[in-house]
């Protein structure tokens, strides 16, 4: 993801925003509702595990009310081909719940099944402008990103549908890297552009606030920017201890036996420190002193090791999951029933503010 | 409205679909729906009776299935305030009913009420790209006549919106005038995109045709180029036989008493001639011939008999009407109740096709 340019004053408001609710989280999450989501492409890896996963985990754990979003339709928002979406979302079905997140707490629900979240596009559109839309910076990146020229309909208006997928079930609390807080932003005035336009200043739609991540961005094994499985640079959660080690083992490092913690100089090496890291817990300055001069292969070694300790029981979990598909679709029709409650609530209210009852 | 450019083959080639759909309508109407409606923005004048309203009901008499659309989403592309919906949408049924669509035959619905319709926004919208939307001649036309200078996110995508109104009930009759046909331009596009890319050629989508009017565009009687209710020169299907004829008297003519048919030269005269010939049946010369050289007073006079001869029986159903306003949004929700179930039906073939059943 390139990364969008965003004044530094309005990071500073959305990070002091941020602290405050990590505070609140802390002492009294009661009110707190957390929308959090992925695209359904497949199986999840150990970026997306440390990156945001487990921060998931946390915070409902932590009682935050929590909602999944499998965001179907964003799947079409820069490719032509479907795929194999029911495959794409029985997996990460089985890496959610594998995870922790549980559905006894958590409503998880796929947007292409609840109609009244997709009818407030048609309102919040009418508050924004096409210029606001232009301006996405996170919207450019990922048109580049996909690679296309023109700007698909889809992806021009996705952080419309975007406001609509956090604003529909009042969520308050989104964690987000860095890169998603113009979309934040965009809920945020949209939410507050309803509330005046129409509902008369009445607060139909809280603005939510961005959770901001302090999770480090996990490389791919290449040294690539980033984990992806179509670089093959990746550990998948589904793989086994034996097909992580052996991913391990061909990562790229550097010749420099003695291993030392140094993103800028030593990206590579520090990628694996950090795995170890948010393995086992330890810091990767404390790991890198425990190799000391045994080299990349000790590196490799420990790491294969931390983390395969750290996944097993999520992998254990995941192999019972994947026995049972029909049980992991019960449970999303459950989400999608209660999004669809949800939805159908906020969008009646909706309909009432904005004089649309018949 | 402002006439967009269209290419001449291309409204050749829409004249000629139109001219067979007309024979067909004449000679086996079954298996042909019409989709047709209008915004809510209060009741209506004669300009929209001799312009459309009439003939919606020809097609209804003529045995083609009907579906009238009051489109209050549309209300909001362009201004910033709402208004009083339901009161305008009263007025809009009223005038329905009145001027002879039969809610025993004819389905009317708000757009508003059909959520399943407006999901089908989502997958549209991945069909166009942004160039395409502001290619728009219409929607070019419409931000200029709003007087706004930035594109509001509802009216740059409100095309792929009509494409939903007409194709989730699978129309393939739409009665336009030539303003109109880039919309259903896109809407045939759309309709066959989405069958290439998500549905492996099958025919989930119709490409639907326009029914080109030939009905004559009636100008405001102040001689401007249209009737608008906030310009004051109308004749509104609501008002009385005094009304009409004080409203007439006051229409702008010229000083050339010896009246005769002539558009270029003298629209006003012209526009009174058509008013009288579309009521009466006559053709505007052979009223312009009677009339001779009794002047402009004479010819309000004989236009002003005309017309509230016409309209009487039109005004007569209309007062019964407005007496059980719960009777006309009782019709309107067994209405949106039917085209919720069409709705549903083309969103669960649209999921299937799509691979978005779980």
């Amino acid at each position: 993801m390139t990364e969008p340019n965003i004044s530094r004053s309005s990071y500073d408001t959305a990070y002091a925003r941020s602290q405050a609710l990590e505070q609140k989280i802390a002492t009294d999450p009661s009110g707190l509702r957390m929308l959090t989501g992925d695209r359904p492409t497949g199986a999840l890896h150990i970026g997306h595990y440390f990156g945001s996963l487990r921060n998931r985990v946390r915070l409902q754990d932590a009682g935050v009310e929590t909602w999944v979003l499998v965001a179907d339709y964003q799947v079409i928002t820069d490719r032509d081909v479907i795929g194999d979406i029911r495959g794409s979302v029985q997996e990460l079905l089985t890496d959610y719940l594998a995870v922790g997140i549980d559905p006894a707490r958590a409503t998880i629900f796929t947007h292409s099944a609840v109609p009244a979240l997709n009818q407030l596009l048609l309102p919040f559109l009418s508050l924004v402008t096409q210029p606001e839309l232009e301006r996405n910076p996170t919207v450019k990146a990922e048109l580049q990103a996909a690679g296309k020229s023109a700007m698909g309909g889809l992806l021009l208006t996705y952080p419309v549908h975007q406001a609509a997928d956090i604003l529909f079930c009042h969520g308050n609390v989104v964690p987000v890297g860095k890169d998603q807080l113009p979309h934040i932003e965009q809920t945020r005035v949209i939410a507050r552009r309803f509330n005046e336009r129409y509902a008369a200043g009445e607060t139909v739609f809280r603005e939510p606030d961005a959770l901001l991540s302090e999770a480090p961005t996990i490389l791919g094994l290449d040294g690539g920017a980033k984990m992806s499985k179509s670089l093959g640079n990746t550990v998948m959660l589904r793989m086994t201890a034996d097909e992580t080690a052996k991913r391990i083992k061909k990562a790229k490092t550097d010749s420099d036996r003695v291993i030392t913690f140094d993103p800028e100089a030593r990206p590579e090496v520090a990628n694996l420190l950090t795995i170890a890291a948010l393995s086992s817990g330890c810091t990767p300055q404390e790991i890198a002193e425990e190799i000391g001069d045994k080299g990349a292969g000790t590196l490799k070694v420990m790491t294969a090791e931390a983390l395969n300790e750290h996944l097993a029981p999520i992998r254990e979990r995941r192999a019972e999951l994947e026995k049972d598909p029909a049980q992991l679709f019960a449970i999303l029709r459950e989400g999608n029933e209660r999004a669809n409650d949800v939805a159908n609530q906020t969008l009646a209210k909706v309909r009432e503010v904005m004089g649309m009852v018949y």
